[in-house]
């Protein structure tokens, strides 16, 4: 017997994320991967969260195991408002909820903002996971076109300047963005809160990247200039994490936003996971506590910036003119395409007979159509493995090409 | 500058949870609470806890703070398969997601079943974080009645019978209910599933309760029987968790149900939290493996017993015929009314006067309106602390004689 059950819309026929459709082949050990947008488990500094772990489970074993306050351990949510003050950005706790990865708190905003329906726009080429919430939630995404600068904000202000719609949310990864690599000007920037706060529409800044930043400082946060556009602060929302940072296992995340949304955003958590686990928030406190995340970051800098140098390299020196990308000033991509190649899933089937993998463009567009882009991130592959998988990608291009 | 956010309408005038409100008085030491529905710290076992996750950190590093599969750790995916089949229940693992807590569990269906408007059946009184997520998805709730066997069965039967309506879901927590205590009969177990089965409705067994039980074995789960009704199977969902037996920190739960369900609850999990995380998940399947769950369960039975039994008495001494109440055979709950007292939220504050708390009944009804009930939880309180606080109640109980 087969059951029909009543699913909702969205989920009749499931669709999973493009990048999870890689993972099968991230078993297999002769495989260079430049899919995934996990950060280097080499780096991780187990010693220091095990031991910060051990010491808040012996010292308040209760705390740590009970259930927490939905909004997030105080002294957390405290270390968070002075990690931020560390960033220029001026929060109070009541404008901070903890959540469980920086994903959680897109979500609770969509469940408290977006309805059947709703228009939302988003950066394109984005963070497919977006998407994927976007259309649970049954959204109606435009996409605002971006270039190496980030997000087109003229195209966003004709967007905006019919007044057709009022979009429930624009979402934007300004710094180091997935999946370009692009770091949207501080001139862009402003004029971006400008709209946001004339137009009054929730603007969301994603930003688990900012912190990785390979040559100077990154512009400042959307967060850190909010109070320079009048009437901004109360539209922005910021959402960060310690995934690309500490540890994407420990599930820490946080939002900044004006009291009114983390209330609901508090209701959403509620009926969600309850809290996020005491024990993991109390050892995070007491792990930026001991002032070891800035030197991890630091190592985290070095490490990946030379990843992309030799990435960037190898591509050059085996694509020359053929290929044409940005260098990204921080994060864990950087965004490609190669003349010739129209459509980057022809691609990969060459790409994984030669034993190495990238995500096509197609999973980062709202409408999923052939796109020339793909996306290669230096943060996972081995150092020494970086040319080799450039070599076998040059080689599954000849394929291509030959096939054609 | 007041901002006009576009909020769903179900978090217009956001509804915080009852018990949350009562969350303010118990930073009063003074305070007993008969009021949380929290588990008591004092027997957790953090050597146990810590311990496991110390090993699995130190042996598999990357592992642990790395982002994990959505679907849970594998090796955690095989220890509850086995935990279910000594709870008679057959399981495999493409049937069990890991959760966030089991509440995580229950979101993920009403994501994947319930639209606004959607009708679901709900027995009342019933958990109240319950009724605020489907107040959140906007869902029609309609109660079936409950008595001291469980859900009223017939009355399901007539309400599924006029077939004007194929509800969503229908949801029960059959063992040791949370508010009432009451445990669901054998027969009535059957019954419904045969209903679920005839009507083609997703039942959802919710189950953090059933291994609590202080007065011999409790009936055999919806889960552990749906293999005798012909075509239940596909429509039971069950929904499990640590958090009552382990500690309710880690944020452990899990669901099992039919594949076609597991996948639509890993996409609503990947736009959600992406993976629980999977230091816990392999701190606890060490723990398991290590078989501490047995003998930390039957700790907490006995203290739980001898609670509920010092509550009972206390109860029957202080108020005699004037209570009504059914003892609990497991659990954490009792449910009680007091003759004279038509609306127990109006005997609340004259026990916040006296220095004690319970939970008034009526947000544990889809209507909010006057309910004679409340419930009290043994869990919490330290057992020489129970009859003090009963008869602070007693106490209670006479001014709001008096004010009448």
């Amino acid at each position: 017997m087969t059951a029909a059950y009543p699913f909702v819309p969205a989920l009749r026929e499931p669709e999973g994320s493009p990048i999870r459709e890689l993972f099968k082949y991230l078993s297999d050990p002769e495989m260079i991967s430049f899919a995934g947008g996990y950060p280097s488990a080499a780096l991780f500094d187990a010693d220091g969260i095990g031991a910060a772990s051990a010491r808040v489970l012996r010292e308040r074993p209760a705390e740590c195991l009970q259930y927490g306050a939905t909004e997030g351990a105080p002294a957390l949510r405290d270390a968070l408002v002075a990690l931020m003050a560390g960033r220029g950005a001026a929060v109070t706790r009541e404008q901070l909820l903890v959540t469980s990865g920086s994903q959680q708190g897109f979500d609770f905003l969509v469940r408290a903002l977006v309805e059947p329906g709703s228009v939302v726009l988003v950066e394109e080429p984005t963070y497919s996971a977006t998407l994927q919430a976007l259309r649970l939630a049954g959204a109606e995404v435009r996409g605002v076109p971006s270039d190496r600068h980030g997000m087109d904000v003229d195209a966003l202000a004709a967007m905006l300047a019919d007044g057709a719609v009022r979009p429930r949310l624009i979402y934007t990864v300004p710094t180091f963005a997935n999946p370009t690599g692009a770091t949207l000007s501080p001139e862009r920037r402003l004029r971006l809160l400008e709209l946001a706060a004339r137009h009054q529409v929730v603007l969301v800044e994603d930003d688990p990247y900012g912190a990785l930043s390979f040559d100077g400082a990154a512009p400042p946060s959307l967060l850190a200039l909010c109070d320079q556009v009048p009437g901004a602060r109360p539209w922005l929302v910021h959402l960060a994490s310690l995934s690309k940072t500490l540890a994407p296992g420990l599930r820490i995340g946080w939002m900044v936003a004006a009291p009114e949304i983390i209330r609901r955003a508090v209701i959403a958590k509620q009926v969600s996971d309850l809290c996020t686990p005491p024990w993991i928030q109390l050892a995070v406190t007491q792990y930026l506590a001991e002032g070891r995340l800035c030197a991890q970051v630091e190592r985290e800098i070095a490490f990946y910036r030379d990843k992309r140098d030799r990435l960037a390299e190898a591509l050059w020196q085996a694509f020359g003119e053929r290929i044409r990308f940005a260098l990204p000033a921080g994060g864990m991509f950087l965004w490609a395409a190669l003349e010739g190649v129209d459509d980057a899933a022809a691609l990969l089937p060459h790409a994984i007979a030669e034993k190495v993998l990238f995500v096509p463009g197609t999973g980062f567009y709202a409408q999923r159509r052939a796109r020339p882009a793909f996306r290669l991130s230096f943060a996972g592959a081995a150092p020494e493995q970086i040319a080799e998988g450039v070599a076998r990608l040059k080689r599954a291009a000849a394929r291509l090409d030959a096939a054609g």
